[in-house]
């Protein structure tokens, strides 16, 4: 089983990483890090280059396909977006965190799905025939999309407990550690102080 | 404002990854990785390799000190671990993920202070002179600890709140989407299915 995890500049490193983490250890897998030239992508905060090994080119059929999210993918980049949709012809499950939804609606991927994406761009999803679900982990077939950035832990584990058991995905929580304990309670706009959430979307919330 | 997060060859990406997307938004800010020569290091997983852009000769004062765990952090390279202890003499804060704090226990940094790590390696801590404290984040003056992995997210936040105020630390939270659903209740040795914390611990866990 091959995973292949999409990277680019920009690119946000914990939505690459949380399903690495999680489904890095299915059984029989192999990660692979690809990008449009191999080498050093720099994230979305310039301080961590990350090495993709390969190029688009040389992988052409991964059973997973994961594509992280960035504060502005490029949803011009027919490269990337024709690569998603050559991979996606065979793979087992297409999957994206954060704003990794963009890209796949932008590829044609996601017309008529439910998906979801990070908060401030859920709206987005409209564009590309979507319909933007507020939901932390959307299944929708194959297409499994994960929300803001730490989402795609979430994600992966949700992912792993498909493919290979309950008991798979417990023991990888487990050796991860994964019993959150936020020292706050303002992980979603719904949950946040109003003033915040308006200052990150530009956009008063509704009252209520 | 520095902030210098360790690498290493072994380490597990998302205990560095986790304080990097939670403390690297702090007010003026510069995040730096270090690791004994600059240049491409491979996680555990072998899959991903991070490029450490600094040695650590040339990072001699950081205000934050960040040591990221792995399977089996190498307990005797003095070369790190003096290092540890020179830019301890000057660092407001000292924190670690996972096993980082046997990293620095070995450096003599925990004598005598509480401290966590992973589950299955807390009771190692006393080979140091540390406090096994099972808890998720444990603060002991300037030495934060998380425990396994993805703790160091709650770590990165709860110290982000300490640095910056609540208001900062939330609005990380908001940006990350940390609202964490995990799919099931497996994240702690006291949570997780018995038979999972034998199989990986080793260790008959004590009835009832």
């Amino acid at each position: 089983m091959q995973i292949a995890i999409l990277l680019y500049d920009n690119c946000t490193v914990l939505d690459a990483v949380g399903p690495y983490q999680t489904l890095g250890p299915l059984p029989g897998a192999e990660t692979v890090f690809v990008a449009e030239r191999p080498g050093p992508v720099l994230d979305d905060s310039r301080s961590l280059p990350l090495v993709a090994e390969s190029s688009l080119t040389e992988v052409t059929s991964p059973d997973i396909v994961v594509v992280p999210g960035g504060p502005e993918p490029d949803l011009r980049n027919e490269t990337v977006l024709d690569w998603l949709r050559t991979v996606d012809t065979t793979s087992t499950w297409t999957v994206s965190v954060c704003t990794g939804s963009l890209l796949l609606g932008a590829a044609g991927l996601l017309d008529g799905r439910r998906a979801t994406s990070h908060w401030t761009t859920l709206e987005q999803l409209k564009t590309f025939g979507a319909e933007p679900t507020r939901q932390r982990v959307v299944f929708d077939g194959k297409y499994v999309t994960a929300a803001g950035v730490s989402a795609g832990i979430d994600m992966g584990l949700t992912l792993a407990g498909r493919i290979a058991g309950d008991e798979h995905a417990q023991a990888v929580q487990l050796m991860i550690e994964y019993d959150p304990q936020p020292p706050y309670d303002a992980g979603s706009p719904d949950k946040a102080p109003a003033a915040l959430v308006e200052l990150i979307s530009g956009v008063p919330r509704p009252q209520g």
